[in-house]
């Protein structure tokens, strides 16, 4: 009875970030369009790209768990994402805006490498590999794009970042 | 006047994370009671005594900067800490309610560990090297402290995590 409810857990932070995934998805057109950096625009199309990968993926998951999946509700996600909906109104189109954009998509990244984390931890435990496998791939992107979002921020030896474009 | 805009961004962004540790501050001794798990109550104890320091550090940094601080409001940790509740209210004491708030409770390291680090960056670029140093500190506690929740959750050589308590 304990290893279902280890199972059950699972599937309600599967449930949980499919759920996190979608509203990301919804919300990143809007973050595209109030974007005024090239880079920051590029890097999150691309990160739309790979979230609706991400998405496929976790029905992949629930088909391999044989689940006719269905999201759950997901309050934290859906208040991380009024904060980025709330920066851009706040903001006019600059690299002020960019700035402080850049640090509420942060924390949409940090908690989905926490949740996919978590999710890859339990899988192992439960045996599920290729299952493992599936979510390691959705991890490794998301610590790829919050790196990204880093650099864009910082900039780098030949690009003036975000940040300072924001001080000037 | 673009400079005193970055400076308002990162000054919003202090205010948002000393709501986000007040907050933690009250709702640690309801998770601290909620463990089974005496490593994760210890780990939990040792983090609610720094968080107490890392309010401390965020009053000097007020103070520093010359402002009478006050938090502002922050939806997305009060979003994340009432999960917490929830997960504390539909399990009873196991450990599987302890894998299931340690999941919990590594979304708020995350959110904490991605504001400070757009904090110390921000910091950075506007030359405020004091400021960097005390942020960095707490930056670095926070990715320890997500680190022993990891390793309390997937154990060790010696010792058994609580995933795979739950599991049994």
């Amino acid at each position: 009875m304990k290893k279902d409810t280890l199972n059950k857990l699972f599937i309600h932070e599967l449930k949980d970030i499919l759920c996190a995934e979608e509203q990301i998805c919804k919300a990143l057109p809007e973050c595209i369009k109030a974007s005024q950096s090239v880079g920051l625009k590029e890097a999150l199309k691309n990160h739309l790209e790979e979230s609706n990968i991400q998405v496929q993926r976790l029905e992949q998951i629930f088909s391999l768990l044989g689940i006719s999946e269905r999201s759950e509700s997901c309050e934290a996600m859906t208040s991380l994402i009024n904060e980025c909906i709330e920066t851009i109104n706040n903001y006019e189109k600059s690299a002020l805006r960019d700035a402080a954009l850049i640090a509420k998509l942060q924390r949409i990244e940090h908690y989905e490498i926490s949740v996919y984390g978590t999710l890859r931890t339990f899988a192992k435990i439960l045996d599920l590999e290729d299952i493992v496998e599936l979510l390691k791939e959705t991890l490794d992107e998301e610590l790829a794009a919050d790196r990204k979002l880093t650099k864009i921020a910082e900039g780098g030896l030949l690009t003036t970042g975000v940040n300072q474009q924001a001080n000037r």
